[in-house]
C-alpha cells in the first residue's frame, strides 16, 4: 500500500488532488484510492524529503498555478538533491469555500485566516464581500478551516473538503477572482522507469547551462528543429549570485518517442549539467505531439542495406 | 523633488535601496538624497500603483533576488497596467539583523516576527541558534521590528535600519543562510526618454508569443545571431490558462545600441504583443557587451556611395 | 555614349541581350539602344577585362543558364579582382536557329559548327534530324555562323541574329532540347551608386567564409531570421586546395531595404572576406520581398522619445 | 573481374585514376589492379551510363576539381536517372605533359591539340612557351596525344600517361599555371551497402528544397546542430525553370555514425526529395569528425531503465 506524501493537514488542495489521482488510478502500479496511505506533512519541501528519506513512497506537489506561476518549492526540490522523477499529473480547478462556524453572517466577520497563496487569489472578493474584515495569515488552506473550528477568526479561506472535515459551514463557495485558475499537480518517486509512453505525454528536464551568450537557444534549438513543442521554460536562480540560472523545460512527448530521445541525447552532450524529471502521461495533448521517425528510419535502414 | 514610492514602513530593505539610489545620484534628472520625498506603500504592488495614479514619480522596487528568484508582484506589475519604465537599478548585498528590545538574551526568546521572505533566508540560523522560537509572520522585514518594539514578539528578523529606526537593539547582524544573497532593485517610472547609453547597460522587455511550436526560440534567435547577451529569461503565466506565458527577457545594451535596436524592431515586428521595459545603466558590466556596429554602418554607407 | 563589352563577334545571344538591355533603357544614365557602343570581345573574361582597363564603360555578360547552371568564368570574373558591380539584369529564353548557306537541305549537310555549349543544348535534335553529321567545335554562336559562311561547316548552330548577319538561310528555327532554357544576363560595370530601390530588386554578395563548421549556416541564417529570401546559393572553389569554398548568395531586396541593409552589415561583420555585387532591379518580383521595417522604427523611435 | 567504365580513350586522368584506385585496392571487394577489367568510354555522362545499363559494374568519374570546381556532367548524372552510390574517392594532383612527336622543338609547334578544360589549365603557360601556336580543340587528353601522333597537331596537351602510351615524347612536363591543381574522383556503382565506417568517412546527399523562404538553412541547421561538418555544398539548376536549384551537399561521417544518421532522417523528413549518394572512405580525414553519441546513448538507456 504505496505511502503518499502530501502538504497537509487534511483538507488542503493537494490532499484533494491526491485522492483524484490514486482514485483514477494514475499510479504507477495502478492502486486505486482504497489502496493509498496519505502522509501529511507540513510543507511541499517536507513532502519531497519524505520520499529522499524513505518515509513515503510517492509525493504529491502543487508545481503550477495558472494565476501564480511556478511552485518555487517544488521546483527547487526538484532541481537539487538526490534525483527524484516525475510519474503523473493531475489539473485541478482551484476554487476557495470561505468557512464560518455554524451560524456566522458576513456582517460577524471581522477576522478571515488565509494562506497568503490563496489570499492573493481571492483579494478581489474579500475587498468586495467582507471590506471590513482584517486577514491572517494561515500556514494552509485546511490551517485556515482549522483557525476557524479553533476560534482564532472568524471566517477561513479554504477548500470544500476541508471546510467539511473541519465541521463548519460555507459562508460561500466556488470563490476565485479570475477565471480560469487551475493548479497543475505531479506525483514525484525515486526514479524508476518512466510510465509507458500513451502518445499524449509530457518530458520534463533541469539544465544547468553555461554561461556563455547563445547557450539557452542552442539548447532550444535542439528542440525546435525536431518539431518539439516546448509547452514550458521557466528559469530559476542557481543560488551562486545574480545573473546565473537553470531552466526547467517541459516538452510535449515521451521518452520513447525516437525525436524526444534525439533530443534529449543533444542536450545532454550539450550542457554541463542536466537533469531528466520524467516522462509520464498527460491525458490529454498537451501541444503539438513529436514528429514520428518511423517512416525515416526505414528509409534509412533500406539505405544501408544497399536498397532504394 | 521627486517622491518616491517604496515597499514601507521606514526601515525596510526597499527603502536602503532608494536611500543609496538617491544618495548616489542614480535618479533621472539628477537629484541627491536631500532631495528625494520617500513615500512608504503597503506593498511592492501598491508602490507601482501609486506611480500609475500620480501619487509618486519613481517607485523603488525589488525585482530580483539571488535565493528567491524574481519577486513576482513586480514582474506582474510591469507586465500589466498602463505602461512603465525602468530607469536605474542597485544591487544590496541581503542580511539581516535580528532585532530585539534592549536586554533581551537569545534564552529569552520564544517568540520571532518575520516577513516570510525573509524567514526562508534565515531559516538554517534561526534551528540552530533559537531553536525553540515559535516563528510569526510579520508584513515586511521593517515589521517584524515594529512587532518587536510594541511587544507582539521577542525578536524580529529585521534590517539594520529598521533595527535603529525603532530603537531596538540587535541579537545578531548580517545574518543570511546563504552567501551570496543578494536583491536587485529597479527604479521604476512613467514612460520618458531612456536615460544615456554608457556602454555597460541593461534592456528588458516583456513578450506575449504566439503559442506555437518554434516561438520562442524564434525570439531568442533574433538576440542570438546579433550577438546580445540575454542575461536573464523568466517566464510568467498569462492568467488566461495553464500552458500560455510571457516571457521578460534581460539583454546587455542599449536601445541606443545598433544592435539592440536591431533586435527590439524584429522582436517588435515577430510578436504579437511586446512591452519595452526600459534601457538603463548598470554601473559595471553585466555581460558581453552588443557588438558595435559602426565600422559596418560606415562599410554600407561606402557601398551606397559607389565606393569600396 | 556608353561603351559596353560583350562576347562577340555580332551576332551572340549576349549582343541580343546588350541591345535589348539598352532599347530598354535599362542602362544605369538611362541612354538608348541608338546611344550605346558594342565593344565587342573574344570571351566573357576578356569583357570583364575591359571594363576593368577602362575599353569599357559596361559589359553585358551571361551570368546563369537554367540548363547548364552558372556560367563559371562570370562568377570567377565577379569574385576576383578590382570589385565590379552588377546594375541591370535581362533574362532571355535561348534557342536556337540552324544555320545554313542558301539551298542547302538537311541531307546535304555532313558537317555542324557548335559553340561546345550551344551543342549540348541541342544534342537531342541534332541526333533525330542530323543523325550523320560531324559537329566541329566553334568559338561562339556568332562563330558558328562565320564557319558556315566561309565554308568550313556545312551548317552552324546559331542565332537568329548571327544568321541575318551572316546573309544564311535558317535550316530550322527555334531549336532546343529542353523547354523553359533561359539565360540571364548581367550588366556590370565599376563600382557606383547602385540603381534606386524599385521594389522588386536582387541583391547579390559573395563571402569567404572561415572554414569552421556552421560558418555557412550561420551566414545563411542572418538572412532567413530577417526573413529575406536567398533566391540563389552557388558554391565555387577558391583555388587554393580543394574543399574551401567561397558562396554566392542572391537574395530578393535591395541595399536601400531595411533588412537587407541589416543583413548586409551582419555579414560583413561575421566574415573574413566579402564583397558587394550590387543591388538593382530585376522588373518582376523575383521572390519574397524583404519585409518592410518602417513600422517598427517608428515604434523604436517613440520609445526613444519616451512615448508609447 | 569487376568492369569499370571510365572517360577514355587509354591515357586520360580517370585511366590514371581508376588505375591508382584498383591498384590501392580501394574497389569493394577488394580486387586489385590486375583483376579490373577498364571499359573506355566518350564522356563521363556515357560511363555513368554503361552503369545503369549494366555494361560496367563500376564508373570511375571525375566530381570535382580544385581550380574549376564541379564536374558538372557527374553532378547531373547522379542527380537524376536510376539511383547510383558512391563508393570510393581518390584525390590526384591535377599537372600535364606537352605530347610531341620525336624530334619537335619548341619553335616547330604551330598548332597545339588541349582539351578545352585542360587548355584553361595551362593558358599562361603557353602563352609565354608557345606564343604564336594555335590552340585546336581535343575531345580529351588522351585525344589530343592522339591528334599528335596522327599528324593534327604539332603538339599536345596531354597525360604523362598518354603521352607513353602513343610513343611521343615529352616537350614540357608537370605543367600546370596554378598550383594546388587538383582533381577528385570518385567511384560510382548502382546501390548496395555502403563500405564499412572507418572513421575518416565522407557522406554525400542531393536535396530537392521546396522553395520557401528559409528552407535552404532549415536543411543546414539539421547538420549544424549536430555538429556535423558540411564540406561542400553545390547548387544546380533543377531545370524546370531560372530560380529552382537542388543541393549537393558533402559532410564529413558516415551512415553508421549516429549523428549523421539522425541528420539523415531529418533531412529525408523535411525535404520534398532527397537522393542518398553514399558514404565511403576517405583516407585521411576531411574535417572535422562527427560527435560520438554512445555515452548520450548510454546516458538515456539507463534513464530508461530508472537508474541516474
Amino acid at each position: 500500500m504505496p505511502r503518499i506524501a502530501y502538504l497537509g493537514p487534511e483538507g488542503t488542495f493537494t490532499e484533494a488532488a491526491l485522492l483524484k489521482m490514486s482514485g483514477g488510478r494514475m499510479l504507477p502500479g495502478g492502486p486505486g484510492a482504497d489502496a493509498v496511505t496519505p502522509v501529511p506533512c507540513d510543507s511541499t519541501t517536507g513532502a519531497l524529503a519524505a520520499v529522499r528519506d524513505g518515509d513515503a513512497d510517492y509525493a504529491c506537489v502543487p508545481i503550477e498555478n495558472s494565476i501564480e506561476g511556478s511552485v518555487l518549492p517544488t521546483l527547487d526540490g526538484l532541481a537539487g538533491g538526490t534525483p527524484l522523477q516525475i510519474f503523473a499529473e493531475l489539473t485541478l480547478d482551484v476554487s476557495f469555500t470561505i468557512a464560518v462556524r455554524d451560524g456566522t453572517a458576513a456582517d460577524d466577520v471581522t477576522t478571515v485566516a488565509a494562506f497568503p497563496v490563496a489570499a492573493a487569489q481571492v483579494r478581489h472578493w474579500l475587498a468586495e464581500q467582507l471590506p471590513s474584515a482584517q486577514v491572517i495569515p494561515a500556514n494552509s488552506n485546511a490551517a485556515a478551516a482549522a483557525d476557524v473550528a479553533e476560534g482564532r477568526a472568524d471566517a477561513g479561506v479554504s477548500t470544500a473538503l476541508a471546510t467539511k472535515r473541519y465541521g463548519l459551514a460555507a459562508l460561500a463557495s466556488d470563490i476565485v477572482d479570475e477565471p480560469n485558475a487551475r493548479t497543475r499537480f505531479v506525483l514525484v518517486g525515486v526514479p524508476a522507469p518512466p510510465p509507458g509512453r500513451t502518445g499524449a505525454d509530457r518530458t520534463s528536464v533541469v539544465l544547468r547551462l553555461d554561461n556563455v551568450p547563445g547557450a539557452l537557444v542552442s539548447a532550444l534549438t535542439e528542440l525546435a528543429v525536431r518539431d518539439i513543442d516546448l509547452t514550458r521554460i521557466e528559469s530559476r536562480p542557481t543560488r551562486t549570485g545574480l545573473g546565473t540560472y537553470i531552466f526547467f523545460l517541459d516538452c510535449v512527448g515521451h521518452i520513447d518517442d525516437d525525436a524526444v530521445a534525439e533530443a534529449l541525447k543533444a542536450l545532454h552532450r550539450r550542457c554541463s549539467d542536466m537533469r531528466f524529471l520524467g516522462s509520464w502521461p498527460t491525458g490529454a495533448a498537451a501541444g503539438a505531439a513529436p514528429p514520428g521517425l518511423d517512416e525515416a528510419s526505414s528509409w534509412l535502414e533500406r539505405l544501408r542495406e544497399g536498397l532504394r
